[in-house]
């Protein structure tokens, strides 16, 4: 128990509740006690993994516990924070990324006035480091497209999801911006489509994140246990069922391909 | 019971499923025979509200059906669907809006196939007509957002969420964008914001739908029923609750300005 | 319509709200004058179902309401109230969770207070009722999940999800635990698959459910109408849909092992 109470302390860079319900001592024991002690993915890497299952569940306490923790700890810049907000905006809608956001300015308010600092100003928006052009913009996305999913083929554009929406703005743009690499982008992703679980993006973003070797096969078994542990078991277990698969199926594309099999 | 299976009819365009099992029975005589009947909003319109339902559900067979009901009754243009695709992606999530993408792009060619017809080909994405300068891109952002959202001010820039997601997309492209009018447009956000139902936007957006005077008071009413019975009472009874509080908020504000209170 | 409004008193143990809107007429004379009055389940077991669905919803005013009712009408005691929290943490993750504990204490204060008696203190956690030693927990768990999961087989223990979660934690302990029985547990597990509507899962714990003689095929049915009146048509629609093959499914294997078919 005080290994619980412990382990959150460390974590959250505050006191753990005082609570007795099972569900809190549950939480201290096994999700800070255990699942955020394992090797495999470091704590910064499971914030990554962490935020968007809090602020997709819109859930107050722990949506505000969990970016204070992620700022105070020094773990996550506040660029890196806001532009996670942009990524989790794209993959869980803006409605839920609108209030994310605004939690995030709160804790980075809250946090320079617990240190008596002023808040430094934000990052100014432009330049853009991708093409304004449409056509420039489309064939940036194209490319943009075909390189996370890791596919030979970019959709057709003349779909307002697809051209306006995925190429233009989605790939296009918003993958190519700065403050996150891809690592960072492959685990907020992955959580998202798995919280959403739609039944194509699941497979598409896990393979991707295999197959680019962002993320290892070690990494990903890691994820898809934080992810669980904050998300609920039954995404948990897709997740971890697609996982299998698209395991497998890299796997495969590696042996065809000649290429180390890790 | 006949009743609830012509209703079924009538609206999917489909026979009416055997099954005598509670649940579809009640769908059967509450959900078709009853609320999709009710005066307020007409049938075009309840599937603006419907199609988001479903698509956020996830849930593959009811999206199946619904998509070709508002395509094959005429009720949904296939230019206005695509466009709902898009704006459902902003508000939901693109996971969801992509498998949302590919039931539309099945059930347009399911629709002609039972027809014997060739599936036309898609109208040209290009050229945008919305400005490409960022600047202008942000300029026009942010006095879309102020039309949109019935305030005097928009959001700074230099946020990832606000400048690159917000000002410059959302409202500096995709609220613009033609085959969808406002009220199509406020049906769709509105049933959106209800299902995520984050604190902030969901006031915010039913709040502008009334301002706007896009969705009458009534309109408003029939919106959160229809919401109510596909997406459950929870979320339902929440925006209803919503919408009695920014009810009393434009009445005061109408006053205050001496506009007609409707 | 009184014959809604008497229904909700009796039911939430308050009075019915005044409000005239369609959506709050229509929950009063569907929700509570029809499905809540329906044999098959009783009242206490349709709390099981209507929980985890507020819950989930994160709809502040129905979750407070719902929780309220449940402890006030006695239908169930705040330790299976705080149980089913923990097992609702699993299904449907922490963050939602921690929002439904929260909920659980101020209601169960208040309703201390509207009685003039003191809170009394919570159950203590320890000693735990199943083994510690990690070796003895997975063995436990295995045995665990094939019991509840009516499979021969457990999954392999070298995978964090498996191991480090599902044997180790939610079946080697969780599903384990004193103050709700199996039928409890099956109930709000069902209700949590349905709304997280990941395609295994699903019918994992349908088919348990029913396979185990836990819940019946006609309280199953109940369970999915509940379910869908409260959080919607198309997952219901999608939960009915699997109910109906899994009944099959079970009823073929109980007609080859010559067992009697319910």
């Amino acid at each position: 128990m005080d290994r619980g109470r412990r382990a959150y302390t460390d974590i959250m860079t505050a006191p753990a509740p005082d609570d007795t319900s099972p569900a809190t001592q549950h939480l201290l024991d096994f999700v800070f006690a255990e699942v955020w002690q394992r090797p495999g993915l470091t704590r910064r890497e499971r914030r990554f993994v962490t935020l968007p299952c809090v602020a997709a569940a819109d859930a107050e306490a722990p949506m505000r516990d969990h970016v204070y923790a992620a700022l105070n700890s020094g773990d996550l810049s506040i660029d890196e924070m806001r532009e996670a907000v942009l990524h989790f905006a794209v993959y869980a809608g803006w409605p839920k990324a609108s209030r994310f956001n605004m939690v995030v300015d709160e804790q980075w308010d809250r946090i320079h006035r617990e240190r008596g600092l002023p808040v430094p100003p934000p990052a100014p928006l432009l330049p853009l480091s991708t093409p304004s052009d449409p056509e420039a913009r489309l064939s940036v996305g194209e490319q943009s497209f075909k390189d996370v999913n890791c596919l030979p083929f970019a959709p057709q554009r003349d779909n307002p999801f697809q051209g306006a929406g995925i190429l233009n703005f989605v790939f296009g743009e918003m993958w190519l911006r700065p403050n996150l690499g891809m690592k960072e982008r492959r685990l907020i992703t992955v959580a998202c489509v798995a919280f959403q679980d739609s039944p194509y993006p699941i497979l598409s973003h896990v393979y991707a994140a295999l197959k680019s070797r962002d993320i290892s096969f070690e990494e990903m078994d890691e994820l898809a246990l934080q992810f669980a542990a904050h998300y609920g078991w039954p995404k948990g277990s897709h997740l971890n069922h697609v996982i299998g698969e698209q395991k497998e199926r890299v796997r495969a594309e590696w042996a065809a391909e000649g290429a180390p099999v890790s």
